[in-house]
């Protein structure tokens, strides 16, 4: 970097996504945001102006003055993180790869494409490798990298460090907090005090990208887990943080104490290779017998840090956990960072 | 009753459960409640004096006079409802029993035993079969029934109209209210905004109370139903209503239509004799794709409702629902006086 | 009414406003809902179609069919409620009141002209005085009656039975609940676990409408009340019931005792009518340390009660208390449908 | 320093409060805790075994194998922060101090008590000067500094800008976070989606330590301000941070915006000293109409900030506003630290 910082943009920068960005970026050793995009409402507004601040503590005064643009590639820097809504994605991410823009994307639409990594630096940075064919077989000189659903990022890293026992079958449920609802999100009427037994799309996304996350590059193609997956995904009145209760089937059949020693010894390439956002930890195991809860547990390794507890038996399928992670940090902006820090250390940011 | 309502006692009366029960038996058409025990603490004084009533609404007028007396049989009348705390429910339910009370007991200590049913009207009324046994071996002239757990009683309702298609295996997680835990039960700096994955001793409850609920009376036993069954239990921020997510494979592998159809379509024993406290239908099966929620249907029915939504395909196990019950009305009180309507139905309070 | 109910109608019946009436008139002895209207959008629509149903509890049965029309006088009855939203209540009100029509009305658009009454029966049923100016004047057949703001009608409603005292100074606090707001209204991200102090216009309301309602008629006009009154609003994470904690200076300096006893025996036009909406008692005092509260108290009295409690000696201004009201019932539809009931005793809607 | 930290004890280490101060002196650059008193109970333990930890993150790393010794001078370092419950805080309290050591109390035992200095750095530094009156008084080597109540704290500090204008009356309504009842604290069952009008003492505390806290040192006594001061304290559904709305009056009727510089501009000790745990401003004016909150804002500042916002005309009183603090930071275990870094800035603690 030669003392330079890489300059990056934000696609959708007004949204709560695109403002987790801007806050998580603050102070980041290599990158530096330089260009925010909107929608036509915002563009030519300072971001001061052009957003309401949602997120706790103030905007990040370096980008309070930096004049929001359109989402259209030109002057943008050429790494971008999309945080823009799933209705306009599809058409904005693929320009920007289109025109030669590394996109870092949160956004659902390209996840489940055969040739779009679906990445989790410390579970699949070799799914990096279908990038070549994306490239190829689109006629784009950029990419598109995407970052999986807040809830399915929880089970992911859960599940990760025990493929190597053989995952046969997943049973999960979630609690899920407000702030993965974006603004204004949940209204109050429906969440206060209330459990809603449905979002949108995310039990099938959780289904999906679980086994394309743990699925194997086989030098041409992702192929995905063929673990039985099921989620059932709940709406609970917390801020901050997802839960995920799972039971789950190993075939190799471990004992109690491997499979928890197996979470705590999980190490992947973002530790070993000292990432920024990668927490010290891939994994928290908490042995206290009502550990992880969202308030107390999900802004420790400041908000990238996964935490399980209650490894034991399940009756039914083998064993059972609960796990948890920060929706907005490491399941959204937290995700899309190191997504490109993992880039930056391949050189693929060169 | 020639117009005279059978005279009841309430064991435990100056707790949450025991209030739940003074709540709930206000102005009911056979059961009069004329005798209160409780601890040495709250002997002798008024019902107004040994407690802070803590439900919403007043002390029904009727009780505050009433003098609470200790938990000793005597002049307790023939029925009497436990809500005794567990660390002496075994001897206080025994010395009532064995001099000739009807017991019929929200307290856990003696549901898993085999002489004792776990009773569930709608469900396994033939249980009570087993009593006369239970009196015979132990030298009764009384008796003790139970009811469930709070928990247990929102999955075995929900399951009971499937039993017809072979239950093998079920995988339930748990989002239960704060009212569970009694009072002052869980302190507001643990579960304001937060989730806690633990309640002591739920998930063997509900693991091993649904086999012997949904399971079969051999004529000399209870045979426990041998599916397999996990639980996952955690405490949510809502007030009242428990809510199950539950997947589950069925031998007989009906269509979803069949599934819907068996639960909508359930009656039994409590809706065919109209006992008093019966809902309308066993289970509201709930057609929104959001719906059961805790606050805005927990209540219906007079909180004796079981409600069911949201049956669709499982990736993993073939069946999942969401279900609710209100955890203090169909979960405690509401249960054993239920329970007592059918033995009274049944001539056994003659 | 020789067994036949007066034929109402609701203006604005597709909102939360609108099905709080819809709800608070079922199976009202005098009034019965034969007409809805909405926005275009709803119009030609069943009801059931025609609105998502945000309340606890079903749609009433007997209005899901009825088609929902237009906002205009033609085919409603006489007597309407007024649940419109305020950006078109003052064309839609002033069409009906023109035409002839009884318009009872919750919108804000009017509360504060000087020939319309702001009505609380047990307060100022003699502004009602001031209607036939308000035809004369206007050129109606028809007419307009408000109720007040919900907050408002907390503090009027627990200050009236003290005007005897002589009221010169109020300060208000309120904490209030998240229906108040509507649906959506408040976002969870925005009240989850928080308070927000500010809630648009709702001062200014409390500050003005208070003095007029304590007002007295003069034979030719509203004199309002020369107290001053001030108010700090805050929304607080409470589903259902306002709170107001006030201190007030009162010229005759009663004893404690005193104002105790006035409110306690505070009794007026409703209570002696035994209109079918008034509560038991106007105002209910909480002689408990630590009451009322939102959740356990504002349900009492089918929500049309009253609750005061900790009437005390004020350092500064003489006295304090706590007040309570159900926002929605008393504080909304419940407030005009009592007005319609005393305009009905009076024979106002002959 | 000559580059060592002063050692400081805490009496009371194992309790919420006693938490507290371990975790905001953790890497604080004057004082090193190698001192934890607790009751019999507690002692001969090491503090992972004396307590439950009860906050956010984890014990700090330093303090777990401490052990933890019995409430009683001795080994204890000259420098003791007391957390004591007030059952106990009075002897233990004056037992120190009688043997020499300086007691930096968060307790209020001592606050009212005419020779104890009730001490705010910002406001009152001068109250200092009657330690020695204290110690000549009492016979101590030590001496006993308190802080004040949580809800106090916050209200004296934004009142004490306007102090200059000359406060004559003011009238103040909380809404306090649970974590200022300790733990377990509030039970849930009262709070959730609730409001509690009633903390016992809370209010008389803030009425009289206001005064005491905004009073002026004459030379050999404290002189309380003469304001007339009002409270109503309630306690609402919020994790950390104790919201104030107040009406005030102020002899010398300065314009709305002469308050607004007043509060923006003030500064004073801790500031100029640049005291460590001294927020950057004594207090920062928020001007969006709609803050501070609790949730959003009190953690600003390392939680010891003070957010004010809203001051506008009062129509009773002449002016208000809405005030917020972190109650267990600034308003406890922050207020303690703050208040010893300024006795060490003065040389207190040679």
């Amino acid at each position: 970097m030669n003392g330079q910082k890489v300059e990056v943009g934000i696609l959708g920068a007004t949204g709560m996504v695109g403002q987790s960005f801007a806050k998580f970026l603050q102070g980041h050793p290599w990158f530096e945001i330089t260009w925010l995009g909107a929608s036509d409402r915002s563009a030519g507004k300072p971001l001061a102006e052009a957003t309401n601040w949602r997120l706790d503590g103030a905007m990040p005064e370096a980008l309070r003055a930096i004049q929001v643009e359109e989402c259209k590639p030109g002057n943008a820097p050429r790494l971008v993180f999309s945080a823009t809504d799933s209705s306009v994605a599809t058409e904005i991410e693929q320009a920007f790869a289109s025109a030669g823009h590394i996109v870092v994307s949160n956004s659902k639409n390209h996840r489940m494409e055969a040739d779009v990594p679906l990445l989790i630096p410390e579970i699949n940075a070799e799914h990096l490798k279908i990038v070549p064919l994306q490239q190829r077989k689109r006629g784009w000189s950029g990419m598109i990298v995407t970052n999986p659903n807040c809830a399915t990022m929880v089970l992911a890293m859960a599940l990760a460090p025990l493929k190597q026992f053989g995952i046969s079958t997943v049973v999960a449920t979630t609690m899920q907090a407000i702030s993965g609802a974006g603004y204004p999100g949940v209204a109050s009427m429906d969440i206060n005090a209330n459990v809603i037994p449905f979002i949108g799309g995310e039990e099938e996304k959780m289904q999906q990208e679980t086994q394309k996350i743990l699925g194997d590059f086989t030098g041409d193609a992702i192929r995905s887990l063929t673990a039985k997956v099921s989620a059932q995904c709940n709406r609970v009145p917390v801020v901050d943080g997802h839960m995920v209760a799972a039971s789950f089937a190993l075939d190799r059949k471990p004992a109690i104490e491997d499979v928890i020693q197996a979470l705590t010894e999980f190490s992947s390439v973002p530790q070993q290779r000292k990432l920024p956002s990668a927490p010290p930890q891939a994994i928290t195991y908490m042995p206290q017998q009502d550990r992880p809860q969202p308030r107390r547990d999900a802004e420790r390794d400041n908000g990238m840090g996964t935490f399980v507890g209650r490894v034991r038996e399940c009756p039914a399928l083998g064993y059972k956990f609960i796990a948890l992670q920060h929706n907005t940090i490491r399941g959204a902006a937290g995700a899309a960072v190191l997504n490109a820090e993992l880039m930056y250390s391949e050189g693929l940011l060169d």
